[in-house]
């Protein structure tokens, strides 16, 4: 089987009657119609081998993350998820490890409306790029730098669970099903895109929370020019890292990434249209502080005391 | 340095203040606007140390090879070159090669007016993966399936240089001007983005030659449902291929690959204004046979024997 029987075998499939798409797979590109009124939106995620996941996780697990974490930057960007290039360096044509991986990558590009369009596939160090595109109402995109002060801070879910599964990787739990309950926080993030709709309307500014709360909310509040004070009472942690970190629960959440929630920022005016539209939808969200115009990162904890808190979170280098 | 950091200092500033481009990098997402009547074309290359390029090379040239190639996938398109998304899989954050690297994708990119939009920093075994995003008119891309009975088949260029670099890599010439010649082959393809004003207009099938021409040429016959015949004594042979292989310097070119030029055909209706066009434009181009309607690929040697051709060409697996 050489690339071009892989590619036809595993992925030349994999497009679900798009009509925009005008040329598929199997040419030197991919053509598709942008309809008009939209705005394309581009990002793209690697995957590595033994940084991002294990080599002996399912290879259907891998694909399922790999897309997952790509369509979270459309939803953190308001835009609906269209298409995707998926660049594969593979140690070899493992054919068992392919037919799981590109179910994988099927299923979960089916669950949100994806087609796969066009890819490479190299012989090397197994390393995954997903670059998904996708469609935003004209001067809609919501951005990183359009916070103001007075703006509240939310963020789309409970924070930490996959970052205890991190923790906790090489480590058995007295609970299996807690492993599970983590292990599936890790491998299969929501990204938020059913939002996508709402806070391209309401929200000022958004990311979503990839690296860690306190990492990634700072990447806003330095795009916006601004400062934030958030409260240790209102950050939604995860029950299980509850139950694990006690104590430590808030810090450690705030510098636990890979949940892939969103964190945005709504102006007090627009505040409550957002909630109710998200409360008729029955979309849950969390108010943790508000933006205010003095730089840095603070904290109010349950004492009442404010102290400036550091931004925490992954970087490869 | 983080990875933060890193980008910042090394590929933030590489966006030639393109108009189209509503937010750049910096976001979870980069977002486009496409000018009306045009279409988007997209394509992704990996380049993989070890395999694509060999770690030692000069990191602007490796910067420039990563730009070209996924440039001349639009080429092949007919598309014109816009923006590009890179993710760098780096095993460290080592500043001279950074530097250099970063250089070679600033001058590649100013060369061919493309915008870097976004991308991704992981560590992990150097890999490199660039999606290049074109525009089209509507409806005018070029695809590998339209070659018809009775089309010329065409190439852009002499063949087989940056192949005989490859076979020469750990060689020393006797003339050391010559391996400059051929690594220039290699190191920095021209990727015929001037000629998609022409093809995109008159030919009715094209591919750029990455893997050799026969495998190549071959995706054409195969997309299109026909069959070709090639002259051994049309193919344009490189200079240095004809000094090094003398009697196999055609069969040596009908399997070389990385010298991007393109293959594309020509129905006999349109080929005069496609060559007075060229011609006007000082475009030199090469016709090597006509497409059949019987399948397969045959050459007609100087001999005037006709013999199936096998297709060869490069495959990772």
């Amino acid at each position: 089987m050489n690339e071009f029987d892989l590619i036809r075998r595993f992925f030349a499939n994999i497009s679900y009657g798009d009509k925009r798409v005008v040329v598929g797979i199997g040419d030197d590109g991919a053509c598709m119609d942008i309809p008009d009124g939209k705005q394309l939106v581009v990002s793209c995620d690697t995957l590595v081998s033994g940084v991002h996941f294990r080599a002996d996780w399912s290879p259907y697990d891998i694909a399922s993350r790999v897309i997952r974490v790509n369509v979270s930057d459309m939803a953190a960007m308001g835009a609906t998820p269209a298409w995707i290039t998926l660049a594969l360096t593979l140690p070899s044509n493992d054919v068992p490890w392919l037919t799981s991986f590109s179910r994988g990558i099927c299923d979960t590009m089916a669950r949100y409306n994806l087609a796969l369009v066009g890819g490479d596939t190299t012989r090397g160090p197994l390393t995954i790029t997903a670059t998904v595109h996708g469609l935003v109402e004209k001067n809609k995109a919501l951005r990183r730098d359009g916070a103001k002060s007075g703006d509240k801070i939310y963020v789309t879910g409970k924070l930490g669970g996959a970052g205890l599964a991190v923790a906790f990787l090489d480590k058995k739990l007295p609970n299996p099903q807690h492993k599970r309950i983590l292990m599936d926080a890790l491998l299969h993030p929501e990204p938020r895109v059913d939002l996508s709709v709402y806070l391209q309307r309401y929200a000022t500014a958004a990311i979503d929370i990839s690296d860690g709360l306190s990492g990634d909310l700072n990447h806003i509040l330095v795009a916006s020019g601004v400062g934030a004070c958030i409260e240790q009472q209102s950050i939604p942690v995860h029950p299980l890292v509850e139950t694990y970190q006690t104590s430590q629960a808030v810090d450690f959440t705030l510098s636990a990434g890979d949940d892939y929630a969103l964190c945005f920022t709504v102006s007090p005016h627009n505040e409550q249209a957002l909630l109710a539209a998200l409360a008729k939808a029955q979309k849950r969200v969390y108010c943790i502080g508000s933006i205010e115009k003095q730089g840095g990162l603070r904290m109010q904890y349950t004492n009442g005391e404010i102290r400036a808190l550091k931004p925490q979170g992954y970087s490869h280098f």
